[in-house]
């Protein structure tokens, strides 16, 4: 109701493990990717023979208990987790799609945005095809089923020579899991074993580590990898020229204590916060992060300036979903429902409040406004990464042109819009720095408009119209 | 649970009435042939510009309350009702399908069974197509999209020269209805006419009377019709040298006061019990039926043999699927759970007991037992349709050879086993002479073995194997 | 939506059965009282120690699964089935009602209504207790806990002192089954012996039937009886200076095959018709009666009028409560929804059509104007109850004065209204000799408005206020 | 699944303002109170004549949508979220208590623990009421109605004379909304003012403060108050010879942002850190806290021994209720399910782990073994409250003798069981010292074993027998 975020669109999960309870050790998988996406769970299995699967609305925990993962019995097994969007939340869209081919059962899971999803949408259309979504995922595998060749490889290779745009894919068929990251590397995937003879994919290493497995490597942009008894290798290359993995995924998406190319997020968000320190300081009494996101880089803002860090919100841990509508003096408590600021803390001090990022701006001024009335004295506001002005494309629910403030304004306008007594971004070039990692194996397109895609058509994905509707 | 009849596999409805609260229609329209299948139910309704629908487990007043029906708007619809297999109950296998395809988007109901479905799922794997159930209703879903031509009048055409077996369909697309009925008119399909401008299609007229439509016609065997502002037209054209109804839509599955081919299904029942009694009369001193189904025969019987009717055994009204299973006790009161004999009608008396069919055999034994206990002296069995010797493969759920009891044993094996004092069961001639109709446009295959399809052989149904399962 | 028939406010069942399954066995019970009400179902059972419970809105079938029964573990149990009154269906008025009291715990269960309901709770809430619903029964519960004595006898003896009215109760505790009806015996209730060391109490004997037991006996009116391991012993006996059993329960409550006074059901119905054709012969051609109820009087009609009984309406089997709305259309077509008339056997013909009562009379005219429209030349009407006339306050929903026709119309008028050639009601008298049983012993009060409480104020009912709603 | 924490048995509210949508204040007063109980939520509301209540199972938010706040209109309001204990969730157990009494109706919410409960149970039976819980709740209820006197003043009166222990309760009548805290002051219960002429009674103030209504003052220990159109008066008085507020609300229960006795509990929790850090420093490199009630214990303690304030652990933000039961190979990974230790920041460091209380001890290990695994090179632990030794019989689900290891080990074996390098709790004075209040106005009994109770007997509790269940 009062965030401010970018979203993430599905956390994939895929795991290899004969004599393992590989529906249960999913549904632990799925719980740590919860924060990937709360809409709908599901996990599909196979035996060797058979698929059974599983799919709910709600969270990972709602999804399931005892009685819904007791026929998933199997050694391979793939599971989902599906973000929330605001419109209609349908069971249809729910994955793993779980389809019969003519090559077997087959189950997909899906992470990511095809950026040509229209075409390929026409051309499976055309092939008399019926779709029962608009969902690009549904096409996705539509792609893959109708690709030409004997087996999978052969038709993960087709699908990877049509599709354009972010996708991180799990494949489960009779026999086999597949893993399957797109060639620019816009979402993360990685690999790690699970005892002697299992093995593990997920999108974050938090679901590796859950479950007890140890984070190998990174699959590569470009790679596809098949999972059988003689273990994962690769069966498809098409690497990019260069890769672009979102940045954002540092920034705000990923879990602090997953690793991303060698990295610990958690880390790297300090360092987002040190080089915002270093690069736009202010005189004050202390530092602050928004909760919770931002509290990292808060922290690293406290000590590159040597300024004390504290809490000064404190967050509602049960807000949730709610159905009931805040009427008139409820809407004016605004963000208050979810934050609560600590008077005592902040009262006469000249306050450093970092976030991690800005996006409509339509929290960040309730927010100092709550600390100024709380009692702070100046509320200076640095935010850890550049001002968001445009859309993202694959796979992450940024906003519309019209909604994104920085693109309407610039970083003075918006300081005055937020009535903070300074406003600071982190730069471009600091951000890359705080990474670490090579400047050109990025996508920041949401801050540069640079979109990765060669040809890309922003407006593309909006041609798909929905024609019928089902409850 | 204690039933013994063969199970219908569907009904169908569709409606074309602008100015006319089409999904309320649907709704009461469905009602009316509940008989037809009690597993689930679905409406879709286009408005010229999107399809809704909504499709819901269980009875039709269950499936449906107002909420549900609010957004379903729109001039055009078509509705559904599906029979309950033994088997798993899957929301997956509700009807209507409703689809996007490259003609923009689809919905179908389907009552029927295509006897060459195998052949029809391979040809469509191949063609790259995933499907989500074994039913054939989705694979011929999939065959009509994927057949040629500019507009939908050729793709049904396309489907039908495709498709053999058993088919009433009816279509909604954006603009029109279509309804098509196979070549052999194995199941039933009529239209009607609502008020000035709306036209109806039903399985059954009573689905007509029960909106204040009026009945006009059959569909042709091998028709299909197109209905829209210009009312209805046909489209195409497919004859079978010969028709063959199922003969059971007169013994057992219509609704009594449905017509059928011109004729009140209620008075054939009576001239079928008139026909039994010409062809086995006996001594006795009163003549009763097994509720409900056989009623209307043995009033039919009792008014030509000139013997009282009367009420033996009392139906629980309130029966239904009950999830909980008898214990011993209980069980060995088997078929009373059904049904209590009236013991004043019956004690000292010589009873002819009328009964329309017997499929399994494993309830006549039981209640002519329960008659003797009640005191009957005499129990004489007359059956309204002949000796069902062979399974059906044309959309009724009738049993295996071997569950047959007719195929295993003669008549005075079978008056043996369920202990009467005579049996006797109408002549398939006289079946046919009762009908009142060309006894050359029937299928009578479960009495006679000759199936209507050339060529047709009865195992390739059972091919389809389940690879995965949803739940 | 097209009934016209008084309303049974419940159904109660109990059971001592060492070694037996008595939830499962309750729960068959329950099942063939499905038709004394479907607004809810409840089992409690108790094994010595404790007590269990289960209750759902909902038909018996629907309250109750493998998962639900599987707790109600014991040797002794009671089950209540409760009537769908038109107002707001709660569980708080599900019963049994289980409590936990001074004398340890306890459940409930009652089919009645007690007359002095208001004097009893103002009584009750004196005394400092807190009441959660309207319900009569609720306060019938305290009124037996705020009894004096040490054990349940003395308080059950206080209860029936205190009470007015209609009650059959069934009481459990943790070691014995209560089975109490009032002094003037209004609602059935009877005794059967299941194998050798069960006992069983039922509303009606089909229940008995049902699960193998054998009847035994009715309990008496104004007779209480305890059942522990020494089987059933009479506890007290408050008996009325006459009895008074609802007459109804003759002509349409208890089911068919149930037995009362001795008699079957069934037997008594058909007896009604043939004193009713004595009473009223008329010229023409065939007897039907309005399914189903009216059946067993139109073939004893028949039989005594040695004219042929034949079926003219089908009634829709499944039609149940809907929660779509008709539309005008729809609304037109009126009872057609449940009713179908069967042209074929009314065309040209004199129709005689019995019913076994007319309450508001809003059902009769629509079926004559059916049969009617059906082709039938006359219809004469005959009832075989006499007209209603006054309400019911012991337990049985019928209607109030303005709305009854009877009370408004005299006869002549009745037959104007409804549009039939003629109509006749069985006498009152015919009424009495038909159920072959002492004329003094039954309540005729809706015929006769001679109520069977002394000094009884037919308002008082209607004072209690509902103050509080839960939902 | 991964908890230590004591848990409080629940949070009410109450309001009384005309003109204002008092549920829906209501829905967002409970919304606040989330965390002082999950099991169940509930609101009544009057409207003068008539009080409409709704409860259900979970979460404030999954409890209440628009449909179901609907009928909920008045002009004053009580709510109620219950704590889940770890037995059956039931129905019947949640608040408000909604009841029809002699005075008219009631509703009422309890918040605490009645120690004489078996006692008060005992006296209602007696009286002949039934009981459909062993809730001390629905006991306290029944003896407010079963008070002398003609009006609720009079009768809460009287209920204070016979409870003892604690009680918050707000309770609804059809024309006032009273609020009442038990002598001793156990739980804490304070009044706000909402515009001009609202109130607003809660267990905490951020409540008030998440509706803009503002802090006016605690209510007293022993104090009632009746609100109406005239305001808040005090109706009666019961004061202790001294109070006892729960220390525990000040260490662990209340919201950060809650004022209690004039302060804000973050303060307070920010000094138990800074008193610790005096109490028992130690040579470390960093201080990091249990997330999340620890973190502002280990910001105090940060700052008071100059180190710098660091993450250390991450929590799963969606971890929540699951039903699926871990295998061996997850629960080998046990806290890791709950937190993730951040390496980066714990290579080669010497911790001091702040926690706020240590009660079964069965989560301090795992994390120290976490955080040692992660790289650290020492653990310290710090505790910012001194050894639980004694159970709560007040309100606190707390654990009972043998379960908490402090009864059974001392402080060095617990260091050793938990291998840390060192542990240090809090003092009982330092406790008290950073409250900054009377010490003799709490309740430390779980530290102290000396009960606020006179003649207390810590088992008299647990004789209440469970001799019936519903479901």
């Amino acid at each position: 109701m009062f965030g401010d975020h970018p979203h993430e669109e599905c956390g994939v999960f895929g795991i290899y493990a004969p004599g393992e309870d590989v529906a249960r050790l999913t549904f632990f998988g799925l719980y740590a990717l919860q924060h990937r996406g709360q809409e709908s769970a599901g996990i599909a299995v196979s035996d060797g023979k058979k698929v059974n699967a599983h799919k709910q609305m709600g969270l990972v925990s709602q999804a399931f208990d005892e009685q819904s993962l007791e026929p998933l019995k199997g050694h391979i097994g793939i599971g989902h987790t599906r973000y929330s969007t605001t419109g209609s939340s349908l069971i249809a869209n729910a994955q793993p799609y779980t389809m019969e081919s003519y090559l077997g059962p087959l189950a997909l899971a899906h992470n990511g945005n095809l950026t040509n999803a229209t075409d390929l949408r026409t051309m499976v259309l055309k092939r008399g095809v019926g779709l029962t979504s608009t969902s690009d995922s549904e096409v996705a595998t539509m792609v893959l089923l109708g690709g030409e060749g004997p087996n999978w490889g052969d038709r993960i290779d087709h699908f990877m020579n049509c599709a354009e745009g972010a996708y991180c894919l799990t494949i489960l068929t009779k026999d086999a899991l597949y893993a399957v990251r797109d060639p620019l590397g816009l979402r993360p995937l990685c690999l790690g074993k699970l005892g002697d003879s299992g093995w593990v994919v997920a999108s974050e290493s938090c679901a590796l580590s859950t479950i007890g497995a140890d984070w190998v490597r990174d699959i590569e942009p470009g790679e596809a990898i098949m999972i059988d008894g003689d273990g994962p290798h690769t069966i498809a290359r098409h690497p990019a020229p260069r890769s672009a993995l979102c940045l954002f995924e540092y920034i705000y998406f990923a879990r602090p204590d997953s690793m991303l190319q060698n990295q610990l997020i958690h880390s790297v968000r300090m360092e987002l916060g040190r080089e915002l320190a270093r690069e736009s300081s202010v005189n004050a009494d202390v530092v602050m992060g928004v909760p919770d996101s931002a509290i990292p880089a808060a922290i690293g803002y406290a000590q590159e300036s040597r300024l004390p860090y504290t809490e000064g919100l404190i967050k509602n841990r049960y807000i949730g979903r709610t159905f009931i509508q805040p009427d008139d003096r409820i809407r004016k408590q605004g963000v208050k429902l979810k934050f609560n600021p600590l008077t005592s803390t902040l009262a006469g001090k000249r306050v450093i409040l970092v976030d991690d990022s800005i996006v409509r701006g339509n929290t960040s001024g309730p927010i100092v406004r709550l600390l100024r009335e709380a009692g702070a004295a100046e509320v200076h506001v640095r935010v850890s990464s550049p001002p968001i002005r445009h859309p993202c494309f694959m796979g992450v629910d940024m906003a519309t042109y019209p909604e994104l403030i920085a693109h309407r304004m610039d970083v003075p306008e918006i300081q005055d819009y937020i009535q903070a007594d300074s406003l600071a971004y982190l730069s471009y070039e600091g951000l890359l720095r705080a990474t670490g990692r090579d400047p050109n194996s990025f996508c920041g397109a949401c801050f540069t408009g640079k979109y990765p895609i060669p040809n890309f058509n922003p407006k593309a994905r909006d041609e798909i119209k929905l024609v019928f509707e089902e409850s």
